[in-house]
């Protein structure tokens, strides 16, 4: 599923929306600008709101994920946002547009890989609306979570000297994409499956985000989706702090060095940049780090990594052997478009 | 903006999907079958959600109706949702998929429409996703409502003996459309304006569903989208009742008239029939009737019309000069059928 390109995203509809609005209900407590918008139902107590449209030929292709795959991939992504900020899920509704042509057995997988997700998670369907579309399937989906409005995770949590901390390695999935797309040579059945499935069938973090709320671990958070860096960097302006990465300590995946062994590419560049990981990315206060390591491993059996640093000034660094370089604000849009354009060499 | 062809609504995808799960998450309180779905918050507050997709091409046409209609119909049609429930408006998320080839005025009369109507009825933005779309325009709205968990108005409240009120009259929006597709001669231009604007900007009746639902008047209610009488159908099938409507009590606007006489069109097939009206239709305890239309008229200033009754067989009665007669559950499809062949004759 592709991103939205800049001139949308930026300078879009609902950016625009957002200026020259401001939250009126006493029940709105965020509005847009984190990963959930907030209503808050009593000093403890609060719903989060995602809402997420996939269509075809834009965001996904019909051709190269299963039905299952896009039912599970739609539904995933929102639950994400909703690990995002500390939430439990609750329930969803499904707006979609169907083309006349599709298969009923397309419609059955379609709802397999929506409940199959659902139910792993939790999360009740609750409505929808399905009509009639001319040309492409479009999806829309709308998750709702519940959470603890004093413990929420924004992205405007992050303080200087928080320790930077990454749920699971990330690249698997833009790898995956690959996999996906030129099917390179040189690689195991199973270094492709499990790439593929990265990609195609994602894992939202949601007991790691509960974790970091309910036990007062990270203030703030958001789940990797358009790469490391540019997801660190939302953090950054939204607590209007900077950060450095260690290199080193960037994780990378044993199907991933594979994959970098195979094709050529750079694993590094893949987990800074790569996108659509649905890790989390969070900052904790140094004080909490290693309880946060020893919580993640006794009660989630998870490796959380350390990989950085937030800072005061405002801005990205990379640290590695050649010591700190610093990466301009946007400057991993160049490291994407490198991406895109590199071709396989295997 | 045409309703969803019988074999997506009837055996559609969420039907399908509504076969064979239960809600398991204990806020989730009533899930697809009602206007709205329901989540409980407490014994008394519950949250309100209702989401919809419209199409280019399919739903409306962007010929037919400016930005700023669109924009408006588009949340107004969900509100009307909210209404139908008795509940308050919270707040509303926006999916979005836009043409590369639309405007930029466009898109700011399409705000302008989205927030004139939210700004009206109370309803603030709190989250949204902006795409591209290849071919056509596609919006999907979802609206947050809030209401009294033990005073909600449901399609399944109705009960034998009731009174069925109607809270304005009907089909002025069906002969609106034929004035935007058609432009009939021999009407009047500000007949044309009325109707027009009937079709294109309606009006959710908001301030009554609350106050059927604070004052304790009604139990059971819906607000007329398909058309009155399969609407009415709606709420006999959830409450597993009949009913039976008294022709000559149907309401008619004096545009609808002017409509009928200048065009040769049946004012009462409209009005039974024609759909997209969002009035309220709700069943009122017969001790209750005279409260209840003195209370619209105070406080609402609006007349609230008697149009029949609650009956205990399953079935509709449509009673006119000639007597009683029965209509076929399904028998308004061929109405609507009629409407939809009928040309003007004007």
């Amino acid at each position: 599923m592709d991103r939205t390109p800049e001139r949308f995203s930026e300078f879009g509809f609902i950016e625009g929306l957002r200026r020259g609005i401001c939250p009126a209900h006493p029940m709105v407590e965020t509005g847009i600008g984190d990963d959930c918008a907030v209503l808050r139902l009593s000093d403890e107590r609060c719903l989060l709101l995602t809402t997420d449209m996939l269509i075809d030929r834009v965001h996904f292709r019909l051709g190269t994920l299963t039905p299952f795959q896009l039912g599970w991939k739609a539904l995933a992504v929102n639950l994400s946002d909703i690990a995002a900020m500390g939430g439990r899920p609750v329930s969803w509704l499904l707006a979609i547009g169907l083309t006349p042509n599709l298969p009923d057995v397309f419609l059955e997988e379609l709802k397999r890989g929506l409940f199959a997700c659902a139910r792993r998670y939790g999360a009740d369907l609750v409505g929808g609306d399905t009509v009639i579309a001319r040309t492409d399937l479009c999806l829309s989906l709308t998750v709702i979570g519940e959470g603890d409005q004093r413990r929420l995770l924004r992205r405007g949590g992050a303080r200087e000297g928080n320790v930077i901390f990454l749920g699971r390695p990330t690249g698997d999935s833009a790898a995956g994409l690959r996999v996906v797309l030129d099917d390179p040579p040189g690689l195991s059945a199973e270094v492709q499956k499990m790439l593929r499935r990265a990609h195609l069938e994602p894992e939202p973090q949601l007991e790691l985000g509960r974790l970091l709320a309910e036990e007062d671990l990270s203030r703030a958070a958001i789940d990797v989706s358009d790469g490391l860096l540019q997801d660190l960097w939302h953090i950054c302006e939204e607590s209007h702090v900077g950060a450095e990465i260690d290199e080193s300590a960037v994780p990378l995946s044993a199907p991933l060095v594979a994959f970098a062994l195979a094709t050529g590419a750079n694993a590094l560049d893949l987990a800074l940049a790569g996108g659509e990981d649905y890790a989390l990315l969070f900052c904790v206060p140094p004080e909490n780090a290693e309880r946060c390591r020893r919580l993640c491993r006794e009660r989630l059996a998870i490796e959380v990594r350390e990989i950085g640093r937030v800072r005061r000034e405002q801005g990205l660094w990379l640290r590695g052997s050649g010591g700190l370089r610093p990466v301009a604000p946007r400057g991993y849009d160049a490291f994407r478009e490198g991406l895109r354009e590199e071709r396989p060499k295997g």
